[in-house]
């Protein structure tokens, strides 16, 4: 297992015909290469039945993209935080918009992964949202402004405030808690403006998988951190 | 509509069959003569069928037990918040332990539910729960610490810390929340209790329904406040 | 409770706003008033929450929208087949395409519902699932042929063989069950096509609750079934 | 991929620790190696996360517990066809008893597998479900008759008429189904047995999982074809 270093890139695969069967390991290693040669922490979450071939594949943290409230053993068609665990996954994503949680199964997974060693970011998609799972003190948030979701619009075009908000309402009830910018990031200038917001990183998607060049579309990402 | 004044008695009649039909608007009736026989707010949630019933047979606060996160319309078989709004009913129950929700559901119908008059009490199941409920900003969290849930055990025999930490958890998030005891409370010396441990009235369902003699059982209840 | 008697129209009130609080109760009269004077049976589905009231209010069959495959008792903002058959409802709408339901709950719904004296209708959605519905005998299955959903077509002016050949699936799998036409009727001259095409009837919406003049549009429904 | 062929023995890995991480891979070679050994087609369904590297590994059929009806693309943390197609699954299980699904989910995922060369296996409780599934035209229906579940009854010990009129219940409507017997199968006696009774294989997990020996228990299995 690998350690969650700040700053982050975080790259979900989602279920992208893209990056189906082979061409998820092909991707990891993309990402892989390009940590490796910036020094950029980058994990990726492969499609949940390509998470054990990733994890053996590459050496850079694999995340799932949803763990289930559920007790390992008689849950078949479930994935259980053991099983996640045991195939050598680095964390999860938790309560992404594509697969919305209850707040008692965050909470409880997030104290269970703790214990597991594995890191949690758990998608939020507005400031009250925001501050409530910051109360369950994951590792990371993952902040959707929804001002940001979609179109042109970017963190250096649009409002700054937006991100700052989001920062500050995470911190406010916790203030330990890793921040990831997980809307209108496009490129190396967009990350280097949202580390200056205060944020520790991205988790971004599209922009990278249907990129149409993966490798150039991480290494401008990267390169934000060092501006 | 009927505001929810502190200190509280909910009454949720769950689906009990001992409510289910007439009875549900009988027990209604007691909670009212309670009320107006003792001074204290006792707000009652009859089975969802009975809602519009109930708010048309009393004249206290009439609670949904639940509301579903989807648009007035072309949603069959389901609970929008406008459906409840219209027939009367004063406010909601959240997330209970029988029917937990998603964190972004609560967060949006708690919003909408104070745009639209009606009050919201969000149940929490622990000290982290709490807090993230907490941070949403409802009229009310209902706490359940585990410990005092089911058995003997109350707020007066086991360790009152249990509770207090609850009440400063949600006021540490969110100062203005109104905080109900879930659990632990049997009778007017446990509501004397949850009150001096800062708490603003008790929500309860057994305790009630159950009671060889309901109002009886409300009477002791009601009495715990003026001690 | 009173029995579904063929020919039926059943109309769903769904959540409209048109049919909320004492709205729903208004329309379930104008129903009972139509079925008393054309003799053709007629059943109404309420929003969840004014089920108890409008039973109270007509002496025509009150169908619940959906039944939840739970127990009665601690079973806080669900609702039971105890509750509804507490309340008075005649029987239930299951798997509406707004609320699709697991086949083994469909299934032990339509057993206990019968045990109950409750009846059954379960909403299908294309040849292979009408099979299927119908092989766990409930009363009625309605079917909607997706070619026959929205717009303006209708069982008139569409293929008819789509009609009929969805009676013949249901009936070849169980030759007792009811078949209701779900899609595709507007008027009384698509109903007396429906029943040409062997259907027992219709199940209808937004052609009764937001029709300018429900009245009308029910008698025009009814005199259907005498041409 | 490789196609399901008749009699079949698949192994349900379910998400027990014993077969977590590495030890999915190491099971599904005991399968493969008995399986070419014998000449018994046996199939084996390790956990979700596994998927792709136990297709990599072993040259048996490898099935997915479940499939999600959601589109491939835009939907972390589920688990759509084309996932499970593009890393070579050769079939799945659905509505699995600890993963029941809506009746429309498994009808579109039926006629979605057909047409991407994928096989069905549909999990039923009772007859009524069973005459349901079958409706539906899966390639397999895996019965659990109640009466065969857990405890020490098999079909040898138990009443044979039991599988017989499941058996009867799924050709009646399908007359083409495959047949699985997912309870009440221990060893290679049992098989014989429910072959005898008309099924065409069986579907089992702790079985084979919790067994001391599982190669030995997967051998005594296949002998029952023999028989």
């Amino acid at each position: 297992m690998t350690a969650l270093k700040k700053p982050l890139i975080a790259v979900n695969l989602k279920t992208y015909p893209e990056v189906s069967g082979a061409r998820a390991v092909a991707l990891a290693k993309v990402c892989e290469s390009v940590s490796n040669e910036t020094g950029v922490s980058i994990a990726v979450a492969p499609p949940m039945t390509d998470l054990a071939v990733v994890v053996q594949s590459v050496d850079i943290p694999v995340l799932s993209q949803h763990i289930d409230a559920v007790q390992q053993g008689s849950t078949t068609g479930h994935v259980p935080l053991g099983v996640v665990s045991a195939c050598g996954g680095a964390g999860t994503l938790l309560n992404h918009s594509e697969r919305r949680m209850r707040i008692a199964d965050i909470a409880s997974l997030v104290v269970d992964c703790r214990k597991a060693g594995l890191a949690t970011i758990v998608c939020t998609n507005d400031i009250a949202v925001t501050r409530a799972c910051a109360a369950l003190e994951p590792d990371f948030v993952a902040i959707e402004p929804p001002e940001l979701i979609g179109g042109d619009v970017s963190v250096t075009t649009a409002n700054p405030a937006i991100v700052r908000d989001s920062v500050d309402a995470a911190r406010g009830v916790s203030p330990g808690v890793g921040v990831l910018c997980g809307a209108g990031v496009k490129n190396g200038v967009d990350v280097a403006k949202a580390s200056e917001l205060g944020t520790d990183g991205v988790l971004l998607a599209s922009g990278v998988v249907k990129a149409g060049d993966p490798r150039k579309a991480l290494l401008d990402l990267a390169s934000g951190f060092n501006e």
